[in-house]
């Protein structure tokens, strides 16, 4: 493990840095822009997520003996980038949309600013976290929309890398699922956590119901039990036989739930348990959600596709310099011109355009003046971090919470066909407003 | 960030440890597997990932003061539980594939032997860190041989996250890349590490030239220039006029590159620089690879594509209980029994059998008993971790080398099939030998 972020960067920030140093240009003011061209193949919008954590990293991106010592040992820098590594935090601006908001394509998600050295050594760091985090937040808001206020759990920490699920679990939170069985992630950011028992603890046991009266002496009557290790229709019998009418849920892992579930929920309404629920954790993702709304279950445990971002893993975001200062200091939009990667070069001024009765109607994009204060919507840019110091309402635990609040209001915004599950279009236009010419230089 | 892994863990782990100890079944020997049923979809092979990091996070795993308080503040094991966390060292054995061979549906890949509790709690971490290295090494893999010999960057650090970059450095190097973009890997586990510059650092200065000599002046003439944020025509003919003859190489990441590449060749040959190599780094994939194989590049760097496993980002491996002792101290074998997940009970013993030529042509697991000294073919099991300890020949560094060497001498034996990037059955059958009747107690 190591405790400084610096060295989660790729080398050619670094050789990059060196090369501006010794021309004399690492200290030109300059403007980079996160931001997605696209969203995932046919989703109707994008969820931001990772921002609070990242906020927390880029405070924590310094570096140290260590770092200096293996960058001078591979000779990747020269001597005076090293010194000049050593004194450095990044003490910038940064202004972005809020953690939970929505994003459509190049909607500005985060704005750096600071010297172009500063800037661009914070890249790989930036894209690894609002790429994977965004990804899972965006694939988990359509499972909580699928659904239909029934509670979902997120339990994929074992199909993602260790540190990938902590942020996996916060992502998902934040989209709005109920709870996580990642007890890292219910320390560091507070996300409720939860789970019982898997098939190897009935397996353990001589008999199912040693293994249930084992799991309930522990954790009681309201516990889930897990009836499918067997034969489940013998395993919901002796679940109520251990447990009573204060069984708290059964778990169901396998097997055809859609026929499955009004089975089992037939069964413990027989038995007398019509307040044990039933709650289903068997390869979900989006689609089979939204199938079992028609079903008697009351929660969802998802796993491989919600830290996977259902089929989009990466959210594609792209971190680009949009504006710098010349040597007159002055300010010089920029913009790579092959024609599939062109950007809008500038500084942009993002408003989520709403109609009278507040339904969101476009993502209009002032660039290089802000948007005149008469325009209905919402601005979308607020201050994140001064001066290199995180604004501390959107870090820790406090933040996460602020953030799943913001992607439940922005979502009340959007019009009905943003909740399709079939692939489409955005469910809003980009508009981009130019406020003076944008100017190309090479 | 936190130093212990002993939380990169699901709640159902400790209460199904809570469960067992207030039972008293916690101390029996068992012996849990992990393994994949089935390959991703469409893989000829798996190459198994991620091995030795893993024995260097379960010697990590231990429960300190921080975590125990987290666990007793929110309630989730009662007070013997926790005392017996505190206690927590995994004292067992670990014996499995070793990291960089290749793996087959139902391969035993990981096997633990241990108490119970001992070997429940390490579930996630197994799993996490198995399925993400492996589902990277195996698409690494294939883009390795869709290479032909040229040589592969992995710089897919932005798409992924942060931390899990490093263990997609990691597998790429041990599935045959060259080298990383990412800093990390190179510092924690000497992965060569590359990359000069980026858009950027062209847009940052106010002509293409004079970022091409910054460059040069910084890194030598030998470095690598990015000729494509303008005009490629142009950026080649001005690279090639700041640095001369001994320019190492030009990099495209856009366009046509089927069509660029040759274009590309012939202005540098007709300009005098016929050393100066091509490297091309735009969005490529297993399949793009291939297609560029009949243009004269030189080398490829991938990033998204191998960072997410190129379409199968999890590798769907399991860890389940295959066998446990009773009461009496007699083994058991056990499986769960609904269909579709249904397993093979008892303790492996894998053999890949090869032809009188040395080429594989099934992986032979025989069950209960070991393989009998006369079949023709190589052992798969080795000792990784005795008694809490690591093999310190599979960690580090070092480690990491040997399986890159590993999974080279392995790939020598597989029939020509295997390298086939189109879809399909795996290259080699799995088929069990079972030494003694399977039973299934419940």
């Amino acid at each position: 493990m190591t405790a400084s972020t610096a060295l989660l960067t790729d080398r050619y920030e670094l050789t990059m840095v060196d090369a501006a140093i010794r021309a004399g240009t690492h200290d030109r003011r300059s403007v980079f822009e996160a931001f997605g061209r696209s969203l995932p193949a046919g989703r109707r919008y994008g969820v931001v997520a990772g921002t609070g954590r990242l906020l927390e990293l880029i405070e924590g991106f310094r570096f140290q003996d260590a770092e200096l010592e293996f960058l001078s040992e591979h000779r990747i820098v020269s001597a005076p980038t090293l010194d000049w590594l050593a004194g450095y935090r990044f003490s910038g601006t940064i202004t972005g949309y809020r953690e939970g908001e929505l994003y459509f394509p190049n909607s500005p998600i985060l704005v750096v600013e600071s010297s172009f050295a500063e800037g661009v050594l914070l890249e790989t760091l930036i894209l690894s976290v609002l790429n994977y985090d965004s990804a899972v937040a965006g694939a988990a808001s359509r499972m909580v929309s699928a659904a239909r206020g029934r509670p979902l759990a997120e339990m994929g920490s074992r199909r993602t890398g260790e540190r990938s699920a902590i942020a996996a679990a916060r992502a998902a939170y934040i989209a709005g699922f109920a709870a996580t069985s990642n007890l890292e992630a219910g320390r560091t950011w507070g996300v409720p956590t939860m789970g019982t028992a898997a098939h190897a603890f009935t397996m353990l046991h001589d008999t199912e119901e040693e293994a249930f009266r084992a799991q309930v002496a522990a954790l009681g009557p309201g516990t889930t039990l897990l009836v499918d290790t067997y034969d489940v229709a013998e395993g919901v019998r002796t679940a109520v036989r251990v447990a009573g009418p204060e069984l708290g849920a059964v778990r169901l892992d396998s097997g055809d739930l859609l026929t499955l579930v009004s089975a089992v929920r037939a069964q413990l309404d027989e038995l007398g348990n019509r307040d044990t629920k039933i709650t289903v954790t068997n390869d979900l993702d989006e689609y089979t959600i939204a199938a079992l709304a028609a079903t008697p279950v009351d929660s969802y445990g998802v796993g491989t596709s919600v830290v996977t971002g259902s089929g989009s893993p990466a959210s594609g975001m792209v971190y680009k310099l949009v504006a710098r200062q010349d040597n007159a200091g002055e300010w010089i939009s920029v913009a790579k011109k092959s024609p599939e990667k062109a950007t809008h070069g500038g500084r942009k001024h993002p408003v989520r355009a709403l109609s009278a009765s507040g339904i969101a109607t476009s993502e209009t994009i002032y660039v290089g003046a802000a948007a005149p204060s008469v325009v209905p919507g919402r601005m979308l840019h607020t201050r994140l971090m001064t001066d290199g110091v995180a604004d501390a309402v959107f870090t820790g635990p406090h933040g996460v919470a602020s953030a799943r609040e913001r992607r439940a209001i922005a979502l009340r915004e959007l019009p009905p066909e943003a909740f399709r599950l079939a692939a489409g279009e955005p469910a809003l236009p980009t508009v981009y407003v130019d406020a003076e010419p944008s100017a190309t230089r090479r």
